[in-house]
């Protein structure tokens, strides 16, 4: 544990944006957070990181596409260890659009990629991040602590 | 894998709601979903089943104590194995609220949920279910999937 960690008002280590990036190229999965008929819906995917961007693939016509559509959207990696009660999560928020430029899907193509689920899904959603924050909680040695 | 299991359009697999209910009662953390001005958010929590209900602490006057106040939230758990790109999600929408009876906070007190962040956390929220929704990705047997 870093002496000079940065802590915010509920006792949790605040990560740099430096880390959050290095914590985002490294997940494999993260949950993409939006609205469905006004109401707050949450959905894993596994995406990659592109020029400092989050892009996912979804199915022409899912409730994730139309979602994403232009859209200001929330997008969260973490890792929690219930043993040792301490993880760290980073959460995102930006502006999702789908890829339509040819020249940028042919690149897409060619990135590591590929869906966990069976099916088509041939749109490329990018989020573009506009905030980057991330908290780590790491082991609590004060007594009495609950 | 279960021969008989219903698949959704996109080829996950449909969980129960009784499955969905004994992978929420096993799990140690999920992550809570709601509106901060105006903005999508999003949070891991560790939390505990009640009487059906999702029951989370929170620091008073914090982010999360103050958007669950009364808000149609979102609540999701998953856990994914990257190795075999399977895995499965539960999400529930429902409406969180702040307890306030005090025959209720006794009660909840003595339930089995400590807060992995240090700090006060003395306020409990309750969200009660109003939908729930599971999906598992199986293994995908299909010659030339991506």
């Amino acid at each position: 544990v870093a002496t000079d960690a940065v802590h915010d008002s509920g006792g949790l280590q605040i990560l740099s944006v430096g880390e959050c990036r290095a914590l985002l190229a490294a997940a494999p999965i993260g949950r993409i957070v939006f609205t469905d008929r006004a109401l707050p819906a949450v959905q894993p995917v596994n995406f990659v990181m592109d020029d400092g961007c989050v892009v996912i693939r979804a199915a022409p016509g899912s409730k994730l596409g139309a979602a994403a559509r232009d859209a200001v959207v929330a997008f969260e990696i973490d890792d929690f260890d219930a043993a040792t009660r301490t993880g760290w999560s980073v959460v995102l928020v930006g502006h999702a659009c789908v890829v339509t430029h040819e020249d940028e899907l042919t690149r897409l193509r060619e990135l590591p990629l590929h869906s966990w689920a069976p099916g088509c899904r041939d749109h490329f959603i990018r989020i573009m991040p506009e905030m980057i924050t991330g908290r780590r909680i790491t082991p609590v040695t004060e007594p009495g602590h609950r």
